[in-house]
């Protein structure tokens, strides 16, 4: 490869040098009062980040372990649940929550749109006996963005025991997002905001949402209410992924610095930048309400595989094609983290290089 | 701390340069051509390390969660289970058992003593419909050695039909296990042989072990199955601890460059000049038969919170107490990785001041 290689995947995202020394700092006992001090801080960091003051925890695992142990932990077998469905991820979530026993009732939108918060409504009332709603804040295979605040006020003024759990795996430390103020009772999170490696997942709870977790065994890996009890103290309830957790402080304590609305600004430049270049180019942006997380786009008359490769394999610059139904049909490119204006420049340089325009 | 420290618990355990920096290496996409041939040299690796020649994977999450996903994946509800129960983490097994709807029978020893071959197969042979055996080969808790060879070879000659899984977490990579040549079934271990930090474990089957997964639902997250199909191609189920299986990798490689019988050997030197020195200070060994891995040991007379904490303290030195029933009555030193012989004799010569020898 001629340059640097540029890593603008929506997924895994490129970690900062800081991220990386942290991970590699000398291990500490995971059962220790160092341990608990430095975990209860790490909460603190954890619930700025998402904008809330209560119950927060660490699970060593994926953001699909995490988002499952969420539905898993909150809900009960029977339970009726609404979950909004418009894309790759999103749609998991159905076919996930019916494995946990749930009736799950999909509100399905085509690729590329969220239902608005009347939708949302709609749906909800036509159901009865509803226990909660299951929402994708950004759907990262389509980057489109739901409307969260305005879908949780309609939902809450409408149906104010419904429980709402939400995947903000692309939008905590990436956009606005405020759990306590938008009344959201749960809210999940993997690395991708962290600027992390894959590893962990963190959950965030309303009081609400916490009175929903039932102690059971220490057997029930899954249930979130053992990592929140544990939390609460300082500890997990195994043994600590403690390198991953220095990462994600090292991560935090860069978002608490620069601030969320630095972070929220910097990344929404990203998107805006890059998607101007793309307009120019000829390009189209997929979902009609794009989130800043992603552009998911089309360049009519283009093979977009090709392109990828070519961006790569020339330039050194890293993006990702379409998933399932959008295989082939378009491209996305990150805007998280260090993907800034600096890197959205020189992947549209590439990317004009690469169409020969 | 006037020295720099020294990490001796028996988990966490110290993590070398290598793997430290191979944690920190840049994050590749994990659905690309690239990240395949690496997973696939590393379940090599793997196999190596397990002495096994079956399907290998990799799961993200702590050794507690692979081993209750390894009794989840393997039996069926209502099967009949054998479960050694000889101190705190073998104990667990049975109650992560029932929570899978097993039937769990434990075989209860003392702490510090694990049963004969004879003896587990007289209490097979008292429980009719037995579909399989929960072992752990080194309890960390106590320090006690099963002889998991003996003990395999006699319940494949009485009951070939019998499943058997154990959890290696403390021997795989520090002392002598061959799953192909001793018959196990099913072999779980987690970071403390890869001298890694927590985040993955990882499961070794042999082909009759395969065959007991059984394909469920993507959304079934502690399902093997899920892991060791998408691995037979390269791949995760979910996003993939690229970062995570960087530091295994650089452990691996470190392990076949010594070789296996060379990292035995030192765990073993590195055991045994330890157990010289605590003799030599009026020490006793606390189990029957000891592991390589750890030294489990009481200082007669002695309290010894307050020499873990002078240790500590004065020394830099870390180890750990006693758990649960053996909760300041023992000390624990490990043996594995980077606690060789040199570090034995700085722990040691610590001791001694400590106790005014």
């Amino acid at each position: 490869m001629p340059h640097d290689p540029l890593l603008l995947t929506p997924g895994p995202v490129a970690i900062p040098a800081e991220v990386a020394q942290a991970l590699a700092r000398p291990v500490i006992p995971h059962r220790s009062a160092a341990f608990a001090s430095f975990y209860q801080a790490l909460q603190e960091d954890l619930r700025y980040l998402f904008q809330a003051s209560g119950p927060v925890a660490v699970m060593t695992g994926t953001g699909t372990q995490g988002m499952c142990a969420a539905i898993y932990s909150l809900f009960r077998p029977g339970d009726r649940v609404l979950v909004i469905s418009a894309g790759k991820f999103s749609r998991r979530w159905a076919d996930y929550a019916a494995f946990a026993g749930l009736q799950a009732e999909p509100l399905e939108k085509p690729w590329g749109q969220q239902p608005s918060p009347a939708e949302v409504l709609e749906a909800a009332a036509r159901i009865p006996g509803l226990r909660g709603v299951v929402m994708t804040h950004c759907e990262t295979s389509t980057g489109a963005l739901l409307d969260l605040e305005e879908t949780l006020f309609a939902l809450r003024a409408a149906f104010p025991e419904l429980l709402t759990l939400a995947d903000v795996i692309t939008t905590a430390g990436i956009s606005p997002l405020y759990v306590d103020a938008w009344g959201l009772d749960a809210a999940l999170c993997a690395q991708k905001g962290f600027m992390n490696p894959s590893g962990l997942c963190c959950l965030a709870l309303s009081e609400r949402g916490r009175q929903q977790l039932r102690p059971s065994s220490p057997a029930d890996v899954l249930n979130w209410h053992n990592y929140v009890q544990a939390a609460e103290k300082g500890f997990f309830p195994y043994t600590a992924p403690v390198n991953l957790l220095y990462g994600m402080e090292a991560a935090l304590g860069m978002i608490r610095a620069e601030g969320l609305p630095g972070v929220w600004n910097r990344t929404r430049q990203s998107a805006e930048r890059f998607r101007a270049g793309i307009q120019a180019l000829g390009g189209t942006s997929f979902p009609e309400q794009p989130a800043d997380a992603l552009t998911v786009f089309s360049l009519p008359g283009r093979e977009t595989d090709a392109i990828r490769k070519a961006l790569q394999e020339q330039h050194g610059v890293l993006i990702s094609g379409g998933q399932d139904a959008l295989s082939g049909k378009v491209l996305r490119v990150s805007h998280m983290g260090l993907a800034d204006a600096a890197a959205m420049d020189r992947c549209l340089v590439a990317l004009r290089e690469v169409l020969g325009e």
